[in-house]
Order: structure tokens, then C-alpha cells, then sequence
């Protein structure tokens, strides 16, 4: 099915791309974290590729394709490569790598979905794991730095909003026969743009009820 | 094997009951840590089937039950929601959350290990397993929420041990030929026991030999 | 292949006593950590299997080794016991420690490489998971114990390198056809002693550029 969706080569470009630029986050914290390259270049791997990995862990679909394709292993190292060299100035783009980051973000969600529902998945489990495929690289990669995910916390800007409603999408469209080039298209720019609005205007989710009124742990 | 031990819908039910409880703790610890409503549907989804999720990976069951089974992760939301409008009052009934949790740690050490030797596993090995489905999720909501896990402290009452006597009455009743509904029971109430009187006389597990008299790390 | 490369026996023999040196790493950090004792035999037995286990659930060799295997399960569960009882003697004999760390770590690199190429992945990816299954011991070890990984910290001593280049070797043996006993423990010898040159000569490896001169997180 997913192959009527892009062609081959189209989607594996459109993966590269997400796996580089989420590779860019991991590295741009493991040099916030003064780790050495070694280190930047395992933090670059785990963030790009971890979100995968669960995925075609749970669906059965081993190796992963993070094992079988040697674009995936290496598009990490050439993001880690420039940021090592280059930190300083990829810090000062930050925007861009949020609209990057923003990219993979809406594209995971829709091909972790999508993949997941050719695995045999039903509709709302294949949503989840599609969720999982777009934020796990993420919780990876803060877990490996020893800091509370960004996913969990409340101030930062909405990340998981985005990720379900192109998930979402993506099952609803399977639901009514209506999944096509376009209207996947359609689910990756929605979650993208949502995530872009998310930051401009920091929309924030709420915390439980009477949160902010009490003490708090920390 | 496991059909006779329960019928189906009394087994799903008490999965689903295992799974609540479960859920119900992840989400407070969410709540004490500041986590805004998606990360503690997050977390209560992690701990009510991380452990179950690990087991099925291990033994291959693929898709794990968790993506196959609707109710495994909608229960999850429940409990977050009601943590999150509820969650003052929740946090007065803690003893009540104590009992659960008890329960849900006596009934996956046992589920647990059945599902492993119905998947080819040696005793020891399912009984290993049975241990880590009851303490897993409870692990990972630990890592997830950036805690030293619980069951790995030494100022924590008891958790190890009951699940552990559990695990090992559910081998030896296998070994002997004996597991049915009833000496299945019986290993979840002596589970599920154990963890109440660790509970109410904060019985712990001693540190390594000399441990008391030195200087900590902490 | 790889019955060729060692006697079932001898490569028993050695993949318990990697097993071992690791469990012993593992039960140390969980003595200064003031973990109780099961918290100390479960944190040797994560640093021990956590390694071979990702290997074996990427590969789908399920279920994995150390579920199948008694003595891979009951090694760790020794170690913890010899730590408990004999911690202040083995932290001073740290320095036996780091060898027999280092053998393991030459030992699982080259076994973790063969075996991943046995199940089918290409080269590169073989040499990956090589590293991945000699590094994720302690990897799991560290975030489970709440700690940044020392994998991953420019101030500790060299630990990736020695496993990538014994890693590199096998597959370099395999693809010119030429991996045989004496070529794998060759491999195995230099990881070993790369390592040991590391720590005996504090080899660090380099941050991103310019990073000595900022101001970091920590």
C-alpha cells in the first residue's frame, strides 16, 4: 500500500531528511551536554533512529530498517559531523532546525501509521505506534542525556498535539478508502504547520487541575 | 494451557484491572513531577504496559497485546484523566492506590510467567520474565520520569520479593503439575499479600555488607 | 560460521565470563549508589544481558539467549553475591576489574559482529550492532542507576573505540574471507589491549570544536 502512496525513491528521501534533521537535535543537546564526538555521534544515531527501531520492534519487522539501510546509520554521522564543526552557528539557526525538526516530526507520524497499518495493526493501535515512531527518537534521546523528556513537560511547546492529529489523519483516510499521495501529503503538512503554530504562539497544554495552585516536587 | 487456568473474560478483566492500577501511579508520579495532560497520559500508558510490552518482545508475541487489544490502551487514558481532574483526592486514597498496585504486582508476576512457559520458555527463565512483566512498567515510568527506579532503592518497602514468590509458586506448581485456577489464585494472593505486609510493617532489603558504616555517593 | 571460530565450549566458557566482569561493573555502581541487595542483583544482571538482549530482539533471535540460557541468567546473580559480601575488597582491586571490563568488552564486540552477520545484516550493520551489544550493557547499566552514561562523557577514558575497531576487524575478515579463530581472537586481543592503552594513558577523545572555550550547561 505504502508504495502508491510516494514512489521509492521520493520516500526515501523524505525519510533521510527526517532522519538527518532529528539526528541535528541529539547532536546540538549532546554538545549542550559536553559529551565528546563519540558521544554525539550515539546520541545523533539514537535520536534519529530510536523512534524506528521501537516501532519495527513492535510490528515484527526485524532487522529494522535502521539495520538493513546503510543511509539510515550513516545520515546521523554526517549530521553529527556538522555539528561538531559547526555548533556554534547551527545553535544561532536554532529556527530552522525547529521548521526541520517540525518536517520530521509530521512525516514520521504519517509513515510510522502508515507502516504500522501494513503490519496488520488496527486502525487506532497503527495511530499510536505511528505517535510512537514521531516522538520516541525524542524521549531517547533526553533519557540517554539523563533529562526529564521534553514530551512530558508542560512548558515546553506542544509536541505530541501535532504528531496525533496527522496520525490521525492518516488512519481516518485508511478508514474511508481515501489514503492517496494527497491526502498523506495533506496529513504531513498538517502536523507540521500545527507544530510550527505551536511554537510561534507557544501553545502550551494544560497541567492537571489545581496543579499550578499547589507546591510542586521540584 | 492458560485457558484453563481462567476463563477469558475473567482473565481480560483482571488484566484490564492490573492495567488501571498500574496507570493510576504512573500518572501521579506525572502529577508530582509537573507534567503537563499528555505527559501524564504518557506516563500512564508506559507504566500500566511496559511491562507486558518487554515480555512479548523477549518471547516474540508480535504485535505485542498492548497494540492488538483496544482496552489495553484506552484503560491507561482513563486512569490519566481521572488522575488529572481527581487527582488531590486520588493522592488521599494513596493506601487505596497501595492495594491496587499490590494487586496488579501479584496478578502480571503470575500472568506473566504463564505466558512465557506457554511460549517455550524454561521455568527459571519464566519465572524471570513473570518478574520483570510485574516490575517493568514500574521501571520504565521511573527512567521516564528521570527517578532512580523505586524497585532498585533500598529506602523503598519490599516489591522485589513478592513478585518474586509469586513467580516461582507459579514454576513450581508447573513443575508439579499442579497449576490450575486455584494454585494459580493462591500465587497471586501470597504475591499480593506479601506486598501489603511489606507495605504496612516497611519491611526492607538489606544493602551490601558494611554499607551502613560508609560514606554514600548521595 | 561462528561454530568454527571457537569450540561450543571455549565460546561458552568466554561469553560467561564476559557475562561476569560486566555483572560485577553493574553490582559496584549499585553498592555507591546504596541500592539493597536485589536492586544490586538486578542492576548487575541489566549490565550483564542488556547488551546481547537489544542484539538478539534486533536480529529477531528471539527468544533471546539469556532466556534460554540458565547460566546467563545465574552468572550475574554470582557477581552480585561476591559484591555484597566483598564490595570494600573489590572496589580496591578496581584496577582487575577494568581489565577483565576490558576483556568483555573485546570479547562481545567480535561475538555480538559475528553473530549479527550470521542472521543476515549487511557488513556495516553488523559492526554497528558489534558495538551496540558490547556498549549497551553498560549503557542500560547508567540510565537505570540515573546517571549520564560514561559512554557517552568526554571525561572518560576511551571505551567506543576499542570496540569499534575490533568490530571493524571482523567484518574486514569476513568480507576478504579470512575470519577464523586466530583472526577473531586477534581481534579480540586488540579491542583488550586498546582499551587497557586507554585507561593506562587517560586517551580521551575530542569535544565539538570551540566547546573548551564556552560556557556549557553543566
Amino acid at each position: 500500500m505504502f508504495q502508491e502512496l510516494f514512489t521509492p525513491s521520493v520516500q526515501h528521501a523524505l525519510d533521510l531528511m527526517g532522519i538527518f534533521v532529528f539526528a541535528i537535535s541529539g547532536a546540538l543537546l549532546a554538545v549542550r551536554k559536553n559529551f565528546d564526538v563519540f558521544g554525539i555521534a550515539v546520541l545523533a544515531e539514537a535520536t534519529a533512529l530510536g523512534g524506528g527501531l521501537f516501532r519495527d520492534l513492535v510490528i515484527g519487522a526485524v532487522p529494522p530498517a535502521a539495520f538493513t539501510d546503510l543511509g539510515y546509520f550513516l545520515m546521523p554521522l554526517v549530521a553529527a559531523g556538522l555539528v561538531v564543526f559547526l555548533h556554534p552557528q547551527v545553535e544561532r539557526i536554532q529556527t530552522g532546525v525547529n521548521v526541520f525538526d517540525a518536517a520530521g516530526l509530521g512525516l514520521f507520524c504519517v509513515t510510522g501509521t502508515t507502516k504500522a497499518y501494513e503490519y496488520g495493526l488496527g486502525l487506532t493501535s497503527s495511530a499510536v505506534l505511528g505517535l510512537a515512531t514521531a516522538v520516541g527518537g525524542g524521549v531517547l534521546r533526553d533519557v540517554l542525556a539523563n533529562e526529564v523528556p521534553s514530551l512530558l513537560r508542560w512548558d515546553r511547546d506542544l509536541y505530541a498535539v501535532p504528531a496525533i492529529v496527522g496520525a490521525t489523519m492518516v488512519v481516518l483516510f485508511i478508514r474511508f478508502d481515501t489514503l492517496n499521495a494527497v491526502t498523506s501529503g495533506l496529513a504531513v503538512v498538517t502536523a507540521f504547520s500545527l507544530r510550527l503554530l505551536a511554537l510561534r504562539y507557544r501553545w502550551r497544554a494544560p497541567r492537571a487541575w489545581n496543579r499550578r495552585s499547589e507546591a510542586t516536587e521540584e
